[in-house]
């Protein structure tokens, strides 16, 4: 490579797909872009991209395609007029999705004779390029090989999780599934700050602190839901529960919707009646299994 | 001060109680200690600190009375003995509780003649007595002045948020909102990645960087709240709504409990109907606001 940076198509230029296609213009990949909607390719072939009308004639003109469709089955059902150009070149989808999807997808695109890779950007698409950002790949071990210094282009902290190709939607789902609650939570406190006639912007600093107290907890607890020990508390089930009813008290005082905290009461409440009141927070885990289904 | 350290009194010895006493006494500060059950004051004792049998012999020991029980209404009972020693002192909550619980105990301790600060600690306890721990205090700020070099042997982010008793109360829960709803995505995340075979510690340091961003994010989330302009979205309402189906497959697959993410998908849901399709997830605070009660 060196001197002759491998050709890269991508498929998809919303928020995501341009600063992916960006990326790889700037680091001086020859890339072809291609979209439904052609308009979004416009900044793109200003900085030096080439525009493919036809998704087919995208696929044909590099050995390694990348998409960002919102979803696999979006991914899929725009492919379906280039499957035939497909075979023997690298597919790699980058959206969101659950395993099933990225395993439906492999299946496919296998079927079609493309060697498959599918990987998650753990970021916001301002982050892409960067030398720490995120991006993990699962499947065919032999195309993140061959393409790894070309994916890199993305973010500098780039993974291969393992063969089996639904690893990286598991691993994007599950490191993904606090986001939402936890910007819920933000959300929340923002309103009752803004409640007070105060300024939102006046929390950040202490949010900030608070993550990173939560990020110094999670070693600590991913040990004991490995080790299924929760005895050794430091903040214990029942100090949760002792302030429920404080939620419930800033919710009426600041007249924001906590209808939302209720099951996550309630799980604590779970936790405590099966005998977890002084144990770990993180014992919650075990009250979130289901039973398992007689087969 | 200097060579004389002010003399301390806490009242509470539990796992918080039990750290800012240790902290108090490894500062050089005559600790004298009191908590309901006597025994767990007997590792303190060993370090160095006065125990009082009786709460109103703790109480008449110092100028600065700091309280750690576990909420303001366990405040206010067990103090009830020990009232008229509390005239002139200084009294400090540690406790979390609601704005309404701070300002009610605020009343209640001016009545008996103290003068009071209510604060509250942004951690967990093994972070008491670190250069930068977060705890904040509201209310009487000559308190917090006379006192504020005894108060940072407790963290070195010690910050007044104002006159209002109950401000750090409402900051306290403001901030804290996330934790429980943050920590609930990371053990259903957990779950997940168990249910797989998988060790729940290979996804922490990707939750570390997941939260990482998030910590990145929050300025500008902020800032779309305190002006109420939403329409310059980085991670839009629509695309949380595309991935609902997927979390409800993950749970299928993994055989993990998520009914508790139904009203956060409601809120999703409701933001997409009332136009906020495109704009930043951020507007769910509006959502999350409850119309004005007529008066
Ligand atoms: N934005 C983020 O913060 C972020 C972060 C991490 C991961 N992701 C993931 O990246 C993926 C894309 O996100 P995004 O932010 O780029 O979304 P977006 O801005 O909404 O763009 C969606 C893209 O998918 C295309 N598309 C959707 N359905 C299609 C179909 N049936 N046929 C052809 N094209 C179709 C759209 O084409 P048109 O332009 O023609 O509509 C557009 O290019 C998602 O899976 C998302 O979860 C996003
Ligand atoms: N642990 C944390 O991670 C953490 C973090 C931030 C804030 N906080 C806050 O700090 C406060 C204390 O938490 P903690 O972790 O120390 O809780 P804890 O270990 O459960 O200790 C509770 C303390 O309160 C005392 N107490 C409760 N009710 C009482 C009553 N009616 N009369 C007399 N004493 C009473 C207990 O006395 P006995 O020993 O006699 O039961 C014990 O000393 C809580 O408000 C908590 O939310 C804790």
């Amino acid at each position: 490579m060196g001197n002759h940076p491998t050709p890269v198509t991508v498929l998809g230029l919303g928020a995501m797909g341009t600063a992916l296609a960006e990326a790889f213009v700037r680091a001086g990949h020859p890339t072809t872009v291609w979209n439904r909607t052609p308009a979004k390719a416009a900044p793109l072939i200003a900085m030096g991209a080439t525009h493919a009308e036809a998704i087919d004639d995208a696929v044909a003109a590099s050995p390694l395609v990348v998409t960002c469709l919102t979803t696999f089955e979006d991914t899929r059902l725009a492919l379906e007029p280039a499957v035939a150009s497909l075979r023997g070149r690298a597919l790699v989808t980058l959206n969101s999705g659950s395993p099933a999807g990225a395993r439906e997808t492999a299946a496919w695109a296998t079927d079609h004779g493309a060697r498959f890779l599918a990987g998650a950007v753990k970021n916001v698409p301002s982050a892409v390029g960067a030398h720490d950002t995120l991006l993990y790949y699962s499947g065919d071990k032999t195309v993140f090989e061959e393409f790894e210094t070309t994916l890199k282009a993305l973010g500098g902290d780039t993974v291969h999780l393992g063969d089996e190709t639904d690893l990286a939607a598991l691993y994007e789902m599950a490191v993904g599934a606090l986001l939402l609650p936890a910007l819920v939570g933000f959300f929340q406190g923002a309103a009752a700050i803004q409640a007070r006639g105060l300024q939102v912007s006046s929390m950040v600093r202490f949010t900030g602190k608070w993550l990173d107290m939560i990020t110094n907890l999670l070693p600590v607890y991913a040990q004991e839901i490995d080790n299924g020990h929760y005895t050794d508390a430091a903040s214990s089930v029942n100090l949760f529960l002792a302030g429920i009813p404080d939620d419930e008290d800033l919710g009426r005082e600041t007249n924001v919707d906590t209808s939302w905290l209720a099951p996550l009461h309630h799980l604590v409440r779970r936790a405590a009646e099966a005998g977890h009141g002084d144990h770990s927070i993180s014992a919650l885990t075990e009250v979130l299994k289901r039973p398992e289904q007689p087969a």
